[in-house]
């Protein structure tokens, strides 16, 4: 089947039209019509090789809502005109430990929703497309209640926040969280800790971001990172942090920040080692965890959830004529706070 | 009281003879006649103010065991002549919630048994002399099936491997353990490995330790750090790391050894930061997770236990006039695996 996209063919960071080819709807698949696409800073890092593993054409994007067109014979979860989501991953064994646990985000066969080889030799295509076929085991229920466009954004920045704050306690605890950077992921991270009664603090570099913070994300406190004052009356204050800046940083400010026994989880991807010092991390017995988006279990869970409490992130909508100005904005940080494509055209 | 000691005077890494005071036995406290004092590596690092934060002059040493020669009319835990241990820590506020929750090694106004100040003002005192005068508190006993010199170790090097290893489940797992570094925290970390059941796997930089890990401390595996191809084929192996390395080195390779959701944790300090990659960390949700010696309750858990198993520690036994010949090759790595200064002299 021919499909029209948008590839990055070299290293520019821009996109232009391309017909690729994806393979009939099988038994197991789902094909969708592809309505909305978000733009992950990860569509930036392999658009422009920045982890030299990119196979061009590239054609990106793991933020996709759409609905559905086809099913295969032995699909049962979905029928033709279902609203979906596909996230990061469209392949994994289905038959190792990890995925019999439902943790076939971590399966070492797995297959990214782009750039990956599946099993059947082909490469992968991503949601900058106007139709997806994927096995259903990887596609996503959009509760009725949220809208494609804004909801798009929950199928990578949503998961990959959502997914250690329900591995290590979170949801449930009513602690206290600390949110570092605000952009796609953080500022879903301060939405979630709201949503479910977390006391949420946003430490930024950018004093600016404050009156966003408190007023439209409620946050209930911020910290100016640069500021050591600032961070230094805050010692021992928080349970958690979620560090989502991309970038090479020291992680010992942020340790004296948590309480003994506080977590920070690592959910951005710095190209760069951080910086781990030993004394905090072992005067205080904290801990450094990662994660990587989620099983496709606790996308769905994260999704009801996200319909139960209406949350959404806050996305400035482009369309496909748009992709290359949007991306050049990306690349610069300037966002607020994730753009999604409207490659359906619903919204002219 | 005056009572003999070495105190180290200035950075030259060399102890002399010293007097020094200590308070009268409280009410509260216990008199110990010390008989054997470890030596371990952070002894050096205040010796020889490596940190900026030494008081000349230091007298060292926080692996203590020896015999109780007196109580305060408070204590009732202990009794003349009784056989106990002293290890890092000799005072806490004893009121906040950690300390309510027997965490008080992570106490805030924790003191160290030398080089720190004690809530009276004065400085601190270690073991590397012939009385200690402690509150009760923090005095553990020494189970008689234990020998004091090969006991007085796990006070600090012990603890701080099995205080780690039950926070994270380890003891109880069946699971498999790789131990980073061969010395005095490393080879008491593999008999505690052995003793309960774990399948342990030493990891070193140094191929000539391989005999002796397997066949003295019966090690199940050996893996040479710097052969790419040994560690490639352990990938995802393991269920815990402990890394006892205290200089910079990237945390990386290790990683990689880890099963998904697997716990690395670190306890040794290293004085520059550790390079701490975000990919095997994400990509395999594990964990790095600092811990600092143990509380008064899990270490005496501990020396029952060692008492139990008779785990000791593998030392070499040295005379009071022998210290700054075993602190010079202590300084190169040259023991196995730990000193003991029999302080009271009874091996003469």
């Amino acid at each position: 089947m021919e499909v029209a996209g948008w590839a990055a063919m070299n290293e520019s960071g821009k996109v232009e039209p391309f017909i690729l080819k994806r393979r009939e709807n099988g038994v197991d698949d789902v094909t969708i019509k592809v309505q909305y696409c978000g733009m992950c800073h990860t569509d930036l890092h392999f658009m422009k090789n920045d982890w030299g593993i990119t196979m061009y054409p590239v054609v990106p994007g793991h933020e996709v809502t759409g609905v559905v067109t086809e099913v295969g014979t032995n699909v049962s979860g979905f029928k033709v005109g279902d609203r979906v989501g596909v996230g990061c991953i469209v392949e994994a064994c289905l038959d190792c430990d990890l995925c019999h646990r439902s943790e076939e985000n971590y399966c070492d066969k797995l297959v990214l929703t782009y750039n990956g080889i599946l099993s059947d030799g082909s490469v992968t295509y991503g949601g900058y497309s106007e139709t997806l076929v994927v096995h259903s085991k990887f596609v996503a229920r959009i509760p009725d209640s949220l809208p494609l466009d804004a909801a798009a954004p929950l199928l990578c920045a949503g998961i990959t926040v959502f997914s250690p704050m329900k591995q290590h306690g979170m949801l449930q605890s009513g602690g206290s969280l600390g949110v570092v950077g605000l952009g796609g992921l953080g500022h879903i991270a301060v939405k979630f800790g709201k949503a479910f009664g977390l006391r949420v603090t946003v430490i930024s570099t950018s004093p600016a971001k404050e009156k966003e913070a408190r007023e439209s994300l409620k946050a209930d406190d911020f910290i100016v990172s640069t500021d050591q004052k600032q961070m230094q009356a805050k010692t021992r204050s928080l349970d958690y942090i979620i560090d989502t800046v991309p970038a090479k940083h020291s992680l010992g400010p942020l340790l004296d920040l948590l309480k003994v026994k506080g977590v920070l989880v690592l959910v951005a991807a710095p190209d760069q080692p951080i910086e781990l010092p030993s004394f905090p991390l072992i005067f205080g017995r904290r801990t450094v965890s990662g994660s990587i988006s989620g099983s496709m279990k606790v996308t769905q869970e994260m999704l009801d959830l996200c319909g139960e409490h209406n949350i959404t992130c806050d996305i400035e909508l482009v369309s496909t004529d748009g992709i290359n100005e949007a991306l050049a904005r990306l690349a610069r940080n300037d966002v607020r706070y994730r753009f999604v494509i409207d490659i359906g055209g619903d919204s002219n």
